[in-house]
């Protein structure tokens, strides 16, 4: 890998323009595609390199973040027409960021061998203020070797960088467990918020108890002030993470192991889409339960 | 009340015990009652004076915290023979710091009325360790004139004091609903950590890695890593959270409320304690998900 290496960022939604602004922050020359024009141009304008192509980002990096939407996204922009494999030089590093599923994560690298580039399964957590600043977490399995040679330019993007396994696909099963807890524990939080509220407590005071005592939990601490708060402007949509959980409980129903909170916690998502409310903030759940619609 | 106030503890098990100590190292004068003669003994070798009867510890203190297990032993030390009310001295405040149901906690006030007693509902939460240091939450609800009063000397005892209301009751209702995410959110964490085990992942790896993500919780925190290195020593059993949490769905179901996380979290609970695990620490949960059968 070249002295600075040259950074890709395909997909720059609110995760991929927080990762490529931050590259671009420790000075590491950034390449980026996104099927959004003015996304484009954001990114041009903070001295990224926009590309027509993924090919062409490919052809402009020595490692690229993937973080477009979703897997059939990932499958287009890896192996499609003009796709990152057909630019990439051997020796490529892709990272595969995006939430996808842990079957679909264990095909990539046996795709991308012909091209002799290499893949890192890793997906990243934390929103996109600690993905701009350098301090998400990311989940990354590869060949030790691999992991190695990536790591010096992933610890910048990603301060909390765990190497998860050397089996691709141990990534996302990471990703999948993480987000089991973050759709349960957020449930739950509007779950008993929401019913603190019916039995006449004072909301936002009972959330700063919890939040000193053994009920707290990330989500809880993330999502509720902003919801008691009245703002559910879109960080994390519902029907993402509705998304991920129906990951979860497919692996699970497939590996026949029970998954009595996840599917629970699914349950209140499905019901708080069919309420019309899928693009709302994950937070939106809170109506749900306030409407008496979660069960 | 005197200077300094005189304390009294009926139930010194774990949380009681701690509480005890903590008053003893602010140099506030202690007496106690238990029904085990060793705690007594305990609580004596540390300088507290150990009473008869309940209704002698109301003789001996201005503020009593009780911390029996359940309601009907609160029932019995508060209003039985020779209990606290027939020994208190007008104008003395009674906390009742067990988890009790917020319909019997209702109650309390007004048959302590006669005698010139005054309750603060007042359950606490963060463990042993943490009453032991003064740090632990305590959830206050009663008149402001009584809270203020006793509020001194119970924030040496719980640094993390919150009056979450003037309605009896409500200190009830505010730790219910902190025990129904510390159940659900222990239930998912195990579900989480179980299904990565049997999906292939490194559990202290994975359990880590969610630590810095967005699916920590304090209960997983607290107890997860405790499980993984085999250490169930009891802390909590399995069945009084197990109880608290079937609090809250009669509480929700009275309410006309569904809690479908709670029900879950409920379930898996019972069917933990159906394998003979009631009597172990909590996070034997992680067994039953482990065993195939928590679902």
């Amino acid at each position: 890998m070249g002295s600075p290496p040259r950074i890709g960022v395909i997909g720059i939604g609110a995760m991929g323009m927080a990762v490529a602004m931050r590259a671009l922050d420790v000075h590491l020359p950034v390449a980026v595609r996104d099927v959004r024009p003015e996304a484009e141009a954001e990114a041009a304008a903070a001295g990224a390199t926009v590309c027509a192509t993924a090919a062409d980002v490919g052809r402009a990096a020595d490692l690229v973040v993937v973080l477009v939407v979703d897997a059939q996204q990932v499958d287009t922009v890896l192996f499609g027409d003009d796709g990152l494999a057909q630019g990439m030089a051997p020796g490529g590093i892709v990272v595969v960021s995006s939430t996808i599923s842990p079957d679909f994560a264990e095909t990539i690298a046996p795709r991308l061998a012909p091209a002799s580039l290499h893949h890192i399964d890793g997906p990243v957590s934390g929103g996109p203020a600690r993905a701009r600043d350098g301090s998400m977490s990311m989940m990354a399995a590869g060949p030790d070797a691999v992991f190695a040679q990536a790591e010096p330019v992933l610890q910048q993007l990603a301060s909390r960088l765990f190497h998860v396994g050397r089996r691709t696909g141990d990534g996302a099963r990471t990703k999948m467990l993480n987000n089991l807890l973050a759709g349960v524990n957020l449930a739950a939080a509007c779950e008993a918020i929401a019913l603190g509220e019916k039995l006449g407590l004072d909301a936002v005071r009972l959330l700063e108890v919890i939040r000193a005592s053994s009920g707290d939990s990330w989500m809880l601490g993330d999502r509720l002030p902003r919801a008691l708060a009245g703002d559910f402007g879109v960080r994390a949509m519902v029907d993402i993470l509705k998304k991920d959980l129906g990951i979860v409980t497919q692996a699970a129903d497939a590996a026949d192991y029970a998954t009595p909170l996840a599917d629970a916690a699914l349950g209140v998502f499905a019901r708080t889409s069919a309420m019309g409310l899928g693009g709302e903030d994950d937070a939106a759940l809170l109506k749900c339960y306030r409407a008496g619609k979660a069960g």
